[in-house]
């Protein structure tokens, strides 16, 4: 089996990539925050009274990471884009008033691009956070932020979806007139992460004849959940929903029958404790629980998360060891997670 | 087998409450209609900037459609709550200027009811969208509107949730200073739908033995592709996922394989134009692809949805097949669809 030490096999672009995350949030703290406190400065004179968040795929999940930010510590509503009710249905809000953040690591999918234009036209302050400063979507908009990944050659976004995370905790920061310094842990936390695989080939080799899988979380721990089952539908094709643990119990934890794996986000704080009583009923159903967190918790399985992150700063880490058992999972399954079946870079929706 | 026609099986609260959808229908259109109005004049007075819809489950995607028609219709940025920010992590954002919608069946959600006193408290104007006017949801909020669907006793919602949907049109319609006579119409396409079993019994046959689904539409059809999946999950335990078109292009397209099942959803209008080449796309692929939908385009199955409904209200009638195929299904597979395992009527989260 080819694993994720393995420099020459099928997975090579998606395992460098993983690793390469530390130096990524080092980069951003260092040469990102100071564009980021220039960025924060315009949006604060402007007073928003709203924000919404625009983003596909793996972005949407940075920027649901986003909404619970800033509404938790800015104490702004925030809502996420539907697109098409701009791009298809030609709808012209008035979104004065309106922050309104488009999130894509290509820069490119058409329909952002529309999204920020009509959003600016119609009286928001629009801010792009791309990996591609010569981006369309980064032109179409009054203000961008670079989330400085470097380039991204596997189609499995790994570190500019952390990168993007990474941006907006800093904005967010900048915003409330904080210093980054509380997020300088989540270097060595990404590092802890990456160089502990054992744990993550040892899921793997259990979830390898499952053919669907549940994740789920709460507050700061459902971005992750949703993510981690977005990258095993896309490297492994397994049938991986990522759910909210209070939609599960509205229905889909009809699903659960004794040993369905089910995978729990635990990053600690308030959504732990939101997870516990969750975390039982899985038991009572006798799931196979997975745990991603601080401590095992009495699960089936444990993939242990480094300690020392604060709970909002902890989606950054905590999707890393699901990024590396996605990764494991389709070698072990057969197939190549750096150039999925179907998949292009730059998908592009209108 | 038992089927939709069988009064005395398994499966017979939900066929009944099914069918009862065209006199519900009819109920909200005449007796619905003049509070709709008052509590639109009362939104009017108001001039909101910004509607935020909070809801969980099936109600979720009765808030979804709500979210279209406002953006589209009203052109007010809207978004959709994450009411743990509020009920967890104590976030108090600034609700002035907002119409903050909490949508629940039977306003119990405990979640949802922090949830709007907190937005009353902070500013917001708050209207429950519920089906039991003495529920603590209803006491609130400033505002109520009754969704008149009757007692509800199936645990998957049917009619709760078509009832919502028409509940939530017509307030558009009334914030509009429109009259509701586009909307009879749904009650002619809803019984010709529940009339119509073939077509669903064919389908749920070449169903039976898949273990996953996915389901998409876009704009008017995502509401529908999110509730018919949720319905199969909850009721015949599928690996549903509800798409939309946009997102599973991002991603979990890499899951479609040679005969895997697709239902798409074609309510006709620019929904349907936005999916064609998706249509094209899962044909290339080898997916089995159902359509509900208006016409066949091709595809290997075929459930008709009624005509002469506008798309704008098509996702009134377009899950009525979906829940008659949930129904189906279970019963095929061996379950109860009156009463899926872990599951109960109202679901308490915090």
């Amino acid at each position: 089996m080819t694993h994720a030490n393995d420099p020459g096999g099928a997975g090579r672009l998606m395992a460098a990539e993983i690793a390469e995350q530390p130096a990524v949030f080092e980069r951003i703290l260092r040469d990102g925050w100071p564009t980021v406190r220039e960025v924060a400065r315009v949006i604060r004179d402007r007073e928003p009274r709203f924000v919404v968040l625009a983003a596909r795929g793996t972005s949407d999940h940075a920027a649901l990471y986003a909404r619970y930010l800033i509404e938790i510590e800015l104490g702004l509503p925030t809502g996420l884009a539907a697109p098409s009710t701009i791009t298809a249905y030609r709808a012209l809000p008035d979104f004065r008033g309106v922050l309104y953040v488009g999130v894509s690591q290509s820069g490119r999918s058409p329909d952002l691009v529309t999204c920020l234009s009509t959003a600016r036209q119609r009286g928001a302050l629009t801010l792009a956070v791309t990996n591609a400063p010569d981006s369309p979507l980064a032109a179409a908009a009054e203000l961008h932020l670079d989330m400085l990944a470097g380039p991204e050659r596997a189609v499995a976004a790994t570190k500019s979806y952390t990168a993007s995370l990474l941006t907006l905790y800093l904005l967010v920061a900048a915003l409330r007139e904080r210093d980054p310094l509380a997020a300088y842990g989540v270097i060595d936390a990404a590092a802890a992460a990456v160089a502990q695989p054992a744990s993550v080939l040892l899921a793997a080799k259990r979830l390898a004849r499952s053919d669907r899988i549940i994740l789920t979380g709460r507050g700061y721990g459902y971005p992750t959940a949703l993510e981690g089952a977005l990258k095993l539908m896309e490297t492994s094709y397994l049938a991986a929903h990522g759910f909210s643990a209070a939609d599960l119990l509205h229905g889909p934890v009809a699903m659960v029958e004794p040993r369905s794996p089910v995978i729990v986000i635990l990053p600690g704080g308030v959504s732990s404790e939101l997870m516990r009583p969750v975390l039982d009923r899985l038991g009572e159903l006798g799931a196979e629980r997975t745990i991603v967190g601080l401590e095992r918790e009495g699960a089936e399985a444990f993939i242990p998360l480094p300690g020392g992150v604060p709970e909002e700063l902890s989606p950054i880490t905590s999707i890393i060891p699901l990024q590396m058992l996605a990764r494991e999972l389709a070698l072990i399954r057969g197939s190549d997670p750096d150039a999925p079946r179907g998949l292009s870079k730059v998908t592009q929706t209108l």
